[in-house]
């Protein structure tokens, strides 16, 4: 999505420790107009694909989903990181790295919201070790929904995670694909 | 908003500890459509203020914020929870207490996006002992900017949140006011 790389061009930032910082329009302040933009290039990217939910996960992802189903007029669900008493009844768990926080998180949803019937597309704004993803991919399998696809704002395509999903043949759409980083400059992969 | 209270009692479960669960449309899965609406009731209630950005904190405020930016066209801000690798340089930080989830957490804003100039409005999902919007507050007032209103999806108006909000002179308007609630039946307190 050749708006988005030049955005990233303009108004990111490469940090130590493979962070890319894009908190001005994407994961802390949010450009709602740009990020319409995006849940437009998500919808044509999966038209082909018949959604009946938006899977993400907490709390960066939430509102990209939110944005990106009224595309799809389709509801969201996003799964939740720890235990809240908010949630009972039966749920899926599963645990998931965060490589930018350095912990492990438990990750939960309750069972009631996907089901075998479900045909999911799976929206998150980061894409590098994959292990949010893989954990959402899980659940997805637990619940013997269908996975249509798996919509990612910023891939790290120096980073793992993009690799092994195309590798399961899983249907893999990245906006913008990194593909080097430094603090001086950054390459994209060309797009597909 | 009529529509809200009849989705609440139609959906929403009241369990032990004061928890009113709206988990089917409000904040784990979100009924996008429904949240449109939600976002254009708040237009409605704030039209006559000039805002220019809409401020809320993780997780699940985020999609209602995102969702009713667009109605208000302005960017949304969330504030953090703990301590982030990504977040650097000048931060806000406060403290916020969660009694759903019965611990305290550090609570963080990048200070470049909230400054003197700015005319706020906070969106939450529910108000109870008001300390996330209190949090939100203190962040604005540190900043120098003024806020506008406080725009509430379900206030439990047996709590106090609302009642020290409102006693303060904040333009606080909630969707629904639950009065009382049990697990057999649930009031509302009538609009103003």
């Amino acid at each position: 999505m050749k708006a988005l790389e030049e955005k990233i061009l303009k108004e990111g930032q490469v940090r130590p420790g493979n962070v890319l910082k894009v908190d001005g329009f994407l994961n802390h302040q949010m450009d709602i107009k740009f990020i319409n933009e995006i849940g437009k290039e998500f919808k044509r990217l999966f038209a082909d694909r018949q959604i009946n939910k938006i899977l993400t996960i907490e709390a960066s992802g939430i509102g990209i989903a939110c944005i990106t189903a009224q595309y799809f007029d389709v509801p969201v669900v996003f799964a939740k990181k720890s235990q809240s008493i908010n949630l009972d009844g039966s749920l899926y768990t599963t645990k998931v790295k965060s490589y930018t926080h350095n912990r492990t998180y438990d990750v939960i949803m309750a069972k009631k919201f996907l089901t075998r019937d479900d045909h999911v597309l799976v929206i998150d704004d980061f894409l590098a070790n994959g292990c949010a993803v893989n954990g959402l991919i899980e659940i997805i399998k637990e619940a013997g929904a269908t996975l249509e696809g798996v919509g990612i704002v910023i891939e790290k395509g120096f980073q793992p995670g993009g690799q092994k999903l195309r590798e399961q043949g899983i249907n893999l759409k990245s906006l913008a694909i990194v593909e080097s980083m430094t603090e001086d400059s950054l390459t994209f992969r060309a797009n597909e």
